[in-house]
This record gives C-alpha cells, structure tokens and sequence, in this order.
C-alpha cells in the first residue's frame, strides 16, 4: 500500500471557519475517490510543541491510485477553490507498507 | 490511535550514507519503544512532484505513548547523532483515528 503523508501550515489570517470548511470539502473529496483505501484529515491535536497547522494521511493501493486522488476533478476542486488560498507551506512524502489494514470506516463523523 | 505523521527536508548536502544511517538508526529506535504500535519511515518514494525528502508515520495508542516515543531516549539519541545535524525543515502533525489497525510486521526487513 501506498502512504501518502502531507502536512500544511496555513498563510497568517486563516480562519477557523476556512480550516472547518477546507476539512468538510476534503473529506467529501474523499468520498468521490474510490482508489481511497484510507483518508484521514484534519487539524493537527497539537499534542507535541510547534509542528504544522494540518495533516493528510492516505493509503491507495498504487502510485495509480495516487495519480487518480491527487489529479482527479474533486481533489484539484478542494486544491482551487480552498487550499491554493489558505496554504503557506505544504510538505509531502510518499512511502509503502504492506503491514496497515483499514477496519474502521474512516468516513464515519465526517 | 494517534497518527503521529512527520516529514523532512535535508540540508544540502546530506549524503546518502547519511540518509541510509538514519534510517536504520529510526528503526532501531523503533526497536526499543513499546509503545510504538507502528512505525515506517524512509525516504520519500517522489511518487509526486516536489516534496520532502523524508517521511515518518508513527501510530500509538494514545499521547502518553507519544510523548513516551519522542522524548524517549532512543528517539534522543537519533535526534542528537543524526536528525539534528541533517534536517534543514520538518513538519509534524498529529491525527487521530480508530479505522486502522496493525496487520503486518512493520519491523519486517528493517
């Protein structure tokens, strides 16, 4: 499985109305895209001192399945119409692990 | 679960033995850290354009775990001899999510 990992720190002004709104809109992105095995957004708990705003965890099946999230219409709707506004820096790597399985329904609550 | 998930961007400079290093010296951590319910890192597949160098995502069951793994001596000991002399830029955020779970061996082949 593919684990695609991203974290984004917002330009100064964003609001927590946009963050709300950016997280509802990712998620719905998700439920578009079937090469999604996993989607897991949102603000970060902060449970550690400093690091980024927000995170993206991933998991598809193949670099495929990666192309088909990131390049497809709902994705690059979320990218123009919210992040291409609100993000400062964005960080991202790609790496593999056979050793995750998805039991939950992780669009449970969103 | 917390989804611990970091990321990496090296100073110039930083050689592949160094990345190769730290790499296996994160595992080692990974090794000694019960409260790691898994853990993978590597080096960025750049599946994608641009991006980190470096990815790390860490699940454990909760943020005593966390801040058990991070400030932990064998995560020290691999921030003093290699990240604190490599890292140009990292970004971490913490997630949280019930929808996954551990199937694998992710110490397998590390």
């Amino acid at each position: 499985m593919i684990v695609h990992l991203a974290s984004f720190v917002w330009k100064d002004g964003t609001s927590p109305e946009q963050v709300a709104g950016v997280t509802a809109a990712l998620y719905e992105m998700a439920r578009e895209v079937p090469q999604l095995r996993f989607y897991l957004c949102g603000e970060n708990l902060r449970l550690r001192p400093a690091g980024a705003d927000f995170g993206v965890l991933a998991l598809v099946d193949d670099p495929a399945g990666l192309d088909a999230y990131l390049d497809g219409e709902a994705h690059q709707r979320v990218q123009r119409e919210w992040l291409s506004t609100m993000v400062a820096s964005r960080q991202a790597a790609q790496l593999s692990s056979d050793a995750l399985s998805v039991t939950g329904d992780w669009l449970a609550g969103h």
